[in-house]
C-alpha cells in the first residue's frame, strides 16, 4: 500500500445557507480545495452524504456534484453512512490512493439540512438508528442517547454538571472558529438549566445540524510536493462496525466499533495513542463525547467529566479535543462532517489553525460515528 | 492490478415479496451465495441499493445488511447511483479485490419497492434524474424517456411497432426464465395496443419495478479454485458519467457514457466488442434498449429495431441480448438490477442457464445504466 497524503483542502462555515443550493455549496468548496493543491487533475471524487434523497429527492448524487464542477465524466461515487458518511467517504478516497487504484481524488462532505421543516429533520435524523424494530416502535435517535446517557449517569455515579461542563468546553472552542455555527461562549449555569429534550438530555447536550460543505484533495505522498509545500500525511485509517440496534447490544456504554477503528488506524501507522496531540471526536450528543474518548482509551472510563472539569480536552491541556467547537458548537453538518474534522485536523497540522492552534500538532487523530457507533472510522494525520 | 473472479453467486424471483423485510431479502440470497463459494471468511460488502431511504426510511442500511449475515464488524458499504447503484457496487468491489486492497468481498444489490402507493413509486423513480429544474419543473423520468423516443421515432424515421418488437422479445426470452417477474410472451398486437404512459411511451415500453436480492462473491482469479471448480473471471470493468440533466446534451440519442465505459471495460479486458457472446444490457425503457446496443457498437445507429425483427438479439442469433427477459421482463428492481445481470451473465458463462443457455457463451457483457445514463458501468465476463 502506498503513503496517502493531503495536499489540499477548503471548507465553509457551517450554517443556514439558504440562498445556495446542495450543488453550489459543494461547488465552490470544492473548486477552492482544488486551487488549494494547484488544479490538479483528478482521477475519482468520493462525496459523504446522508440526507440528499430527502432534502432535494435527489438520487445518484455523485453525478450532480460532478457536473457541478465540471467533471462531466469523472467517476463520482456517493458514500452514505448516515452522519458517518464524510469519514467512510475519505476512507474510501484514501483506501483508493493507498492501494494504487487512482492517483489524485478529491473527498467531499456536504449536507443541506437546513430548508426542511423541524419535525422532517427530526425524522431524518432517526433514520440513522435501527427502523425494523427500534423506531418503527417510537424510538428517536435522541430517545437512544438518552437511554445510554441516563445509564451511563447511574453506573459512574455522574452528575449532569459533568455533560453541560462538556458543552461550555466546546462552546469555548468554537468561539475562536470562524467556521463553527455557534462561535460563542455558553455558561454553566445556561447549559445547567437548558430546556430538556428526552430526559436527561437536554438541547445543550446535542448537536446542532447545520448546512455545510468540506473537501480535501488526496494524493500518493511521494507526488505531494508537486501540489503543495505543506501536505499533511494520512498515516492510518480503520473501520469498523458494530450492531444497528442498541437492543442487540451487551454493553451500551462502549460503542466497540470507535476501538477497532482506532487500533487499525493506529496500528497502520506505527502510532500509539499516547503519541496523538489532538483529537477530533464525534460529539454527536455531549454523551457519544464521552464515550469517544474512553473508547480511544484516552481516559478511564466514567472518568471524562471529571477530567474535562480537570482540563483534559483544553488547547492547553494533555489530550486537547475538539478544538474546532466539535458538532456541539462548530455544528454537525450530517454526511459532512467527518469531512470537516479531516480539515481541522489539516489546519492543526499545518499550523494554521489561528486562535485554535495546538502545540505540539504533530499527530492528529478524528472519529466518525455513524447513529449510536454502528460504524465508525477513524483516520490519523501526521505531520511531515 | 490482480485478476478478479466470481466464485458464488445467488439470486431470487423479481417479484412481490410482501412477506420479507429488506434485510431478510438480503440474508437469505447473500447467505445462499456465500455457502455456493463454501463459505469463504469475508473482508467486506458492497451493496447496491436506491431507495432503502424511501421505501423503509433506513440509513446507513450497510450496517443493518451486514448484521443481518451475523458480520457485525464486517464493513459494509452502501453505494448509490440510482437504479445504476448494483452495477456501481460491483464495480467497487471488482477495484476493491483487483488492487489489492480485499482478497474476498460479497457484491449485493437489494431493493424492496413493491410495498408504497404507486404515487410514491413515481415519485421515487423520478428522483433518478436532476431536481433543481428538471424535475422541480414536472419533468418525469417517464417524460425524458419519452422525449428520448420521440425524438428518436422522428430522427430515425421509426414506428412505434419497432419497440413494441423489443418489448415481445424481452418477454420471450423471461418465458425461460423462472426468476423472471413475468415469464409470459406476449403477443405484439398486445404491446401495440397497450395503454399510453407519457406519448409515445405505453405501458410495455417500461420495465417493471420490482423487489429483488441478487450477490456475487469476489476473489482473486488466482484463488478461485478454492472457492468453486467453475469460477467466472471479470475481465474488464469500466464506468463512466454523463451530465445529470438532459437540456446539458448536445445530443439526446446517445448515452455517451455507455460508449465511453465500454471501451475502458473492453481495453482491460483485451477484447473487441465482437468477441462478446452475449448481452444483458439495461432496458428501463425500450428505448434505453435500443440506445444501448447502438453505444456499445453492436449496431448501426437507428437499426436496431429492424435487426431485432430480423433477429440479431435472439438465443440463436448474432448478438444474444438479455436472455434474462431484461429489465422489461425480469424485471427491475433498481439498485438491485446491475448485480442480477452478473449472475445472468455467470450462469450463462458456466453453462448453467437452463432454456435460454447461449451457445457460443464464452465473453459476456453487461450494461447497468443510472437514470438517463447519467452513469454508466460495463463489466466484461470471460468464461476460464
Amino acid at each position: 500500500m502506498r503513503r496517502v497524503a493531503i495536499c489540499g483542502f477548503s471548507m465553509c462555515k457551517v450554517g443556514n445557507h439558504y440562498q445556495k443550493s446542495l450543488s453550489e455549496l459543494f461547488a465552490e468548496v470544492a473548486l477552492d480545495a482544488l486551487e488549494s493543491a494547484g488544479n490538479p487533475d483528478i482521477d475519482a471524487i468520493y462525496v459523504g452524504n446522508m440526507s440528499a434523497s430527502e432534502h432535494t429527492f435527489q438520487k445518484n448524487l455523485g453525478v450532480l456534484l460532478s457536473n457541478s464542477i465540471g467533471l462531466n465524466s469523472t467517476p463520482c461515487k456517493l458514500v452514505e453512512c448516515a452522519d458517518g458518511s464524510g469519514g467512510a467517504a475519505l476512507y474510501e478516497g484514501y483506501n483508493s490512493v493507498a492501494s494504487g487504484l487512482y492517483d489524485v481524488v478529491i473527498v467531499g462532505g456536504v449536507e443541506k439540512m437546513s430548508e426542511v421543516l423541524q419535525g422532517e429533520n427530526r425524522k431524518i435524523r432517526s433514520m440513522t438508528i435501527e427502523q425494523e424494530y427500534e423506531a418503527f416502535h417510537g424510538l428517536s435517535i435522541d430517545g437512544e442517547f438518552a437511554i445510554i446517557m441516563r445509564y451511563y449517569m447511574h453506573y459512574y455515579d455522574v452528575p449532569k454538571r459533568q455533560f453541560a461542563l462538556f458543552a461550555v468546553q466546546m462552546h469555548k472552542h468554537a468561539a475562536g472558529n470562524r467556521y463553527a455555527k455557534l462561535p460563542y461562549e455558553i455558561s454553566l449555569e445556561a447549559a445547567l438549566n437548558m430546556q430538556t429534550i428526552a430526559d436527561p438530555l437536554t438541547l445543550f447536550d446535542m448537536a446542532p445540524t447545520g448546512d455545510g460543505s468540506a473537501a480535501v484533495v488526496l494524493c500518493p505522498l511521494e507526488r505531494a510536493r508537486e501540489f503543495t509545500d505543506t501536505p499533511v500525511e494520512i498515516a492510518g485509517a480503520g473501520q469498523a462496525s458494530d450492531t444497528l440496534a442498541l437492543y442487540d447490544r451487551k454493553n451500551i456504554l462502549t460503542f466497540k466499533a470507535t476501538s477497532k477503528a482506532a487500533e487499525i488506524a493506529l496500528k497502520t501507522s506505527k502510532l500509539k495513542i499516547s503519541d496523538v496531540d489532538l483529537f477530533e471526536v464525534h460529539d454527536s450528543y455531549t454523551i457519544s463525547g464521552f464515550l469517544a474518548l474512553e473508547d480511544l482509551g484516552v481516559i478511564e472510563r466514567g472518568k471524562v467529566g471529571q477530567a474535562v472539569e480537570e482540563g483534559l480536552i483544553d488547547l492547553d491541556g494533555p489530550a486537547p479535543t475538539n478544538l474546532s467547537g466539535g458538532l456541539k458548537a462548530r455544528g454537525h453538518p450530517g454526511g459532512a462532517t467527518g469531512v470537516y474534522q479531516a480539515v481541522e485536523a489539516t489546519l492543526q497540522l499545518r499550523g494554521e489553525a489561528g486562535k485554535n492552534q495546538a502545540d505540539p500538532a504533530e499527530v492528529a487523530l478524528i472519529q466518525n460515528a455513524a447513529g449510536i457507533g454502528s460504524l465508525v472510522t477513524v483516520h490519523v494525520f501526521k505531520r511531515i
